[in-house]
């Protein structure tokens, strides 16, 4: 049997009004899944530990983050397409803007994005002592950065062991890279950067497109903001790791980036944007098809994070409805359980209470090749009460290459 | 939130006739907050595995007892306020009684508490081959004995790997302190041992304590009986590791030592003495007082584990029903569960027919800003139908940490 793993990001909550969204939803297609499936509660990464996007995905695609995970950039970069070397050093950066005293006025450049790809541009490519430094534009007001030993030189690490220089606050001026430890790769990698955010500033200052910006009344795009700071991640490849080929469907670079970092391949949808307003639809027709050819499919929905996020319980129901409607009504309509076994889960939740991530438990459902129970609604409290019990997220992947036979044998 | 976590030792039970006490006994208060809480069981340290009150509770803070328990001494000593340097060896004594030949023939001295502090205060202060003897009475026929080296000479780590002078049972001799490796730190250990226990007969026999013990009719409380040997545990702080302030309250010496050793406060109430007859009103009141200044407050009860040692059905039904109507239901009449998230569990079960503590899963019940479940009733069985699943004890500090919202997120 084949494998297709849906997960809705921060679709998890808790109470409001004693119900969570989920229960407030009009979800028949996820309640029919339940209905004919198995259905629990899990921890992405283990119980009461919060996860961020990343380190739950990497969790469910049965890896331990708190092994391989050295930081966010690598996958931010991945996300852009840039493919790390060993040694290389990884961050994720905000276009923002600086006043005149160089004090952060606007973390996001007033997520303005005339001439980004532009002002992207011209910041890569650029040299600094010795090494190479890549720069490339991703969603928003967002862009990657990779710094890399210049070639002729041979290998040096760079090292994750420095603080960064994204304050993560406006009101203040960027914070110098300082070394964690005293080792000469920190050192150097905190140089390295400093000269980094200083020439961005001079370029970025003088660009064509600043003056523009400013002409129009948008505020300039003069500083970049360097953070997630990460080492390329020793990773097995999911095809090695479980002896399958598996694609990946999501509007969102840093998942994009996950999947091409363990070897999924990625399928572009047009209109996947990550956001509630998503092409979902075009995303679940997209995956259906992908399971002709892939024996593992995983489909990813981020607009039930978004709206989680901002605290709008009414726009959470709404994207859940979405979802229900326009993802789980095709894959009820056209996948045959009878071949694939179809998941159901989020990553992680995002109360609309707390507004961030949370680790309480996610609901999921297995329908396929499973051991059917008596839930027959899809949510946090139903699914607690599946014959699934409570389960791991790094665990989930075993569960489906053995319900999917596909699994090797540990022992004789 | 804030939390306050409710620990009541021992309480946890099989069935007899049936029943366990938790289900027999009259509990309305715990009832209630069973129905407004989400409920479960919960391994402490694994499935399986039978805790001490020491293992048990190390790991409910948090802590892996396998990495950072090096034996109950240490726990014992601080618990009667010896702070321990790295170096010293730390072990729990008795006071007991050997006949002319050396045979214990009562471990505990009759139980009979006359002059034992005056007994222990001859013992303290004594050197032997460059190591001080720290020497301090702890609750009824108990002590608490640190063996340090002298600060003229420096540094010395005494060893853990001995065999102990305590046979645990009365009838033979005491035994020799023993060497478990070749290293010089257990042999030397094991020497000092021995001249201790030595000393300690040569002194207590001649004391005038125990020449007015004998005349009273009293057992002569003329040897020491050391055991639990444990070195300093490297122990992160609870607040370290949590970002939060606690406090807890507890009448029984052990848990105050393991307290202090992660450095929670240790709030003293009067007649909280860790048997059924405790005033566990009193100890609620401080809880519930000690949440104004704390984010943590920490509340054990032992006389339930008291009377499962015993044996003693009807007692642990009623220590079950005295702690409802004493601290529950104080507790659900002054604690506001929107702005503090309640726990009550036990640390092991002690079955009242196996009279020693075993592994099976402690009920578990939290309250506060948690996705409610279908259980009214408290106990064993029922909350094992409840939505929280099976967890692990070290995960419980986590969770409570999320529910709060005080806990930091892994990843990004």
């Amino acid at each position: 049997m084949k494998s297709l793993l849906i997960v809705c990001d921060g679709m998890g909550d808790r109470l409001t009004d004693g119900k969570t969204p989920l229960e407030v939803a009009y979800t028949p297609n996820m309640d029919k899944l339940a209905s004919v499936g198995i259905n629990g509660i899990m921890d992405s990464i283990r119980a009461g530990i919060r996860p961020g996007s990343d380190t739950a995905h990497i969790s469910l695609f049965g890896y331990d983050p708190y092994k391989v995970y050295t930081g966010r950039g690598p996958f931010a970069a991945a996300g852009v397409g840039l493919e790390l070397k060993k040694g290389d050093l990884a961050l994720r950066c905000n276009f923002a803007t600086l006043d005149e005293n160089g004090i952060i006025i606007d973390r996001r450049a007033g997520r303005d994005e005339y001439g980004l790809d532009e002002l992207a541009s011209s910041l890569d490519g650029l040299e600094i002592e010795n090494f190479d430094i890549i720069f490339k534009r991703s969603g928003g007001h967002r862009a990657a950065l990779v710094i890399r030993r210049s070639e002729l030189l041979g290998p040096y690490e760079l090292s994750s062991r420095i603080i960064e220089p994204d304050p993560h606050i406006a009101g203040v001026g960027i914070a110098k890279a300082e070394a964690l430890d005293a080792s000469p790769q920190s050192r150097y990698t905190a140089d390295i950067l400093n000269e980094f955010v200083k020439r961005a500033i001079e370029i970025l200052r003088e660009h064509r497109i600043n003056k523009e910006r400013i002409e129009a009344g948008k505020l300039p795009a003069n500083a970049i903001l360097p953070r997630g700071v990460g080492t390329k991640p020793e990773i097995e490849s999911f095809e090695h790791k479980y002896g399958i080929r598996g694609a990946s469907v999501s509007g969102m670079a840093l998942i994009k980036g996950i999947c091409r970092t363990i070897g999924l391949d990625v399928i572009e949808v047009e209109n996947a944007t990550g956001h509630v307003d998503s092409n979902i639809g075009g995303k679940a027709d997209a995956a259906i098809k992908a399971l002709e050819e892939y024996d593992f499919v995983f489909l990813h929905i981020k607009g039930t994070d978004e709206a989680s996020h901002d605290g709008n319980f009414d726009g959470k129901k709404n994207m859940i409805e979405r979802v229900d409607r326009e993802v789980m009504g095709k894959i009820l309509g056209e996948v045959d359980l009878g071949g694939v076994n179809v998941v159901l889960t989020s990553d992680h939740a995002t109360p609309i209470s707390i507004k961030q991530h949370t680790a309480d438990p996610n609901p999921i459902v297995i329908a396929g090749d499973v051991r059917t129970d008596l839930v027959t609604k899809f949510n946090e409290r139903d699914c607690a009460r599946g014959d699934l019990g409570r389960i791991r997220g790094r665990d989930l992947m075993n569960i489906l290459m053995d319900l999917s036979d596909k699994a090797k044998l540990f022992g004789a």
